[in-house]
């Protein structure tokens, strides 16, 4: 069938961490000890840092508990960065840590542009005939991989936003005299897949709950029509509760609250949405009472409130990764699949990597709603398996508990590399 | 022993709502069926402006479900107020629409001002000779108020808030390189309650666990001194966590991040003492990356991280206020006081209104580390027991429900009055 290949197995994560990444390095492990052609299981800390500086550490040593509470436990358990490879001796380096530490399998969970680094890797190794098998494990909170159904860390944070939004209603509902708005700032910077989960907040056939006005960057924002939209809500309502992505966009598709900034890839970075909106509104409604809250970063983290669904096809499509190295697969990312039957069901494929890096997928325009503030049925139909079931996250004295990793350095073969 | 009164309840709830103050409902409602005396029970909807216009809802026409479902539901289920009572004539109509209505109980949930109000109402009373029997329930997150040990709704909102600092700390951890600081910025007006709770999040014997600087009130801020707080951490640690509480004030006494609104009591609204310190940090260390989040009237909300402990002696508060009443009471509020055995306990008491009304509680200076930005052991041993368990609310189609009053309107017995 195919040819086994022995050799050693290298996890590493990247980008910003999720609620459930760390599941899927759970996956891996629990796969790849199933396996007599693996041989020891690294994980590299901050992802491509990590190899470069050759900072492994021994995943066989950790316990069997830390590694099943990889499966409720948020963050990036091995470190994340944002590093990009940018010179050809970047990647020369990471080939050559790869044959020095018999790397064979190079498991790297991230977005998009995660799985362009890993493309590259994979693509170098070929170059020069080193064998080496490279699969991606989807991981974003954005939601905004292409070919795959959906992303892990999605289901999560938007279980997360729309529990909160359900909870600031009761709130608002009850201070409200038709003349309180609520304004909840949530992340997504290119599309609007994290605020339009808040939608799953409303009842079935409850249109009007809350939230009642979603702003998302693919409708580009207008000022006027976004007042006259708060005011035709408190007519109707005691309060009007407003979900707004970080990444708003005016019709000139720049951003209404852009920050100087921009990281290293050269994304803008942003924040500021909710204020900007409550200061719009304080301008054009002065008599309103606004209040803001901004999830922030804590809202990809919220393994508490987190979706049982998510963290299991986290750990899923780890598994997957490692039955597909194994299986002689290279150069691919695992992607989740959605059956078509009326219940929802879920498998892995796999998708070329070169067919995700940078690749952006948007929020359909047609899940929208006519008014441009609201999803439809369309959209509710796709996200509610997502949030299905809660994360099972043990307390201890009132508090959830999560594991850290006892991260057991391994010996270096080589001389430092100068980064 | 006392003479029993036969009238009609009357509850109320007042102030900003909390994750348990509907369960101070429900404990009034259950207890007050018990007793023969009590013929009718209503709920005022908003505090005092539904005495004013008499807007009562039959309580005990609610279904048993939706009485147990105020024991997990965030909000104010008959919604609240920030009305004051302030001419003589309000002060009147209440009286009158108690008379009219055969109001001889009269049960309110709030914080110091509401206390305020209720302990007026009950003097008035006395003064015209109507027997009535006012005790006030004790709720507010802020956790000042005096003679109480503590106050429903404040083992909820610091089991929350401890628990975004642990899962927060798990992203940052992830991404910092000795460089990297997240602001969360959470409620508490004249106190650093709220703030000083997120210190739970460290485990027992990690004092360098985070949040590694909370930003009290109490504590005067030093820019410098603040500075070279971040510095130092930022030594140590990969990443710096600081919690900020919004009423952060300078040397001078006034608070660093002010707006200009005032509410109707003449409180200054505040906000934005995280994007003042970002902006500081900005400033002085522009080589780190500062990200804030605002937890903002969400956390106050947040059932689905509730405090069973917390829902538990809320429910026990408004059993407490009505057993109180129906044994002759007046002019009181409940208390909780804790046991001195080294096992948390809690029973009710009963304190003065007027020695509630408009008091307010400070954090002990002596609970303050020396270092000005942490809590010792005095406060550990305090707090810690309000988290214990969690609440149990139930979930459907992976969100948690919460319930609605049904809202029976009463027949009013009085032409409508002008507020």
């Amino acid at each position: 069938m195919f040819e086994e290949l022995a050799g050693n197995v290298l996890i590493g994560q990247s980008g910003g961490p999720t609620a459930v990444i760390n599941a899927s390095i759970a996956g891996v492990v629990a796969e790849a000890l199933n396996h007599d052609c693996v041989e020891e299981i690294y994980g590299t800390l901050n992802g491509v840092l990590g190899i470069l500086n050759e900072d492994f550490v021994d995943l066989a040593a950790e316990s069997q508990q830390t590694i099943r509470g990889l499966r409720h436990t948020p963050g990036a358990a091995l470190g994340t960065c944002r590093y990009k490879l940018k010179k050809q001796a970047d990647f020369e380096r990471v080939l050559e840590v790869f044959k020095a530490r018999n790397i064979r399998y190079f498991f790297y969970a991230g977005g998009n542009d995660s799985q362009d680094t890993a493309d590259k890797i994979d693509k170098l190794a070929k170059e020069q005939g080193y064998e080496l098998r490279v699969i991606g494990i989807p991981k974003t909170v954005d939601n905004d991989l292409p070919v795959t159904d959906h992303c892990p860390g999605y289901g999560s944070v938007i279980k997360y936003i729309s529990t909160i939004v359900r909870e600031l209603a009761c709130d608002s509902e009850a201070m409200g005299r038709n003349d309180l708005v609520s304004i909840v700032e949530v992340m997504g910077r290119n599309a609007g897949w994290i605020a339009a989960g808040a939608s799953l907040a409303k009842r079935r056939d409850h249109p009007h709950d809350p939230p009642h006005i979603i702003c998302l960057p693919e409708v580009p924002f207008s000022p006027d029509k976004f007042t006259e939209d708060v005011q035709r809500v408190l007519k109707r309502e005691k309060y009007c509760l407003i979900v707004v992505g970080e990444g708003l966009v005016d019709v000139d598709g720049n951003y209404v609250a852009a920050a100087e900034k921009t990281d290293a890839f050269g994304h803008a970075q942003l924040g500021g949405a909710a204020d900007y909106l409550q200061a719009l509104l304080n301008e054009k409604l002065p008599d309103l009472k606004v209040r803001t809250a901004k999830l922030g970063h804590p809202q990809r983290a919220a393994a508490h409130a987190g979706s049982k669904t998510d963290a299991d096809e986290s750990f899923l499509a780890g598994q997957a990764a490692v039955k597909a190295a194994i299986a002689g697969e290279s150069g691919k990312m695992v992607t989740l699949l959605r059956g078509d039957k009326d219940h929802y069901t879920c498998e892995t494929g796999l998708a070329a990597l070169g067919d995700i890096a940078n690749g952006v997928k948007k929020l359909p325009r047609e899940w929208i709603n006519e008014d441009g503030v609201s999803m439809n049925h369309q959209y509710l139909r796709y996200a509610l398996p997502l949030i299905q079931g809660e994360t099972p996250v043990p307390h201890e004295n009132g508090l959830p508990v999560y594991v850290r990793l006892e991260k057991v350095p391994t010996e270096k073969a080589l001389p430092p590399y100068e980064i």
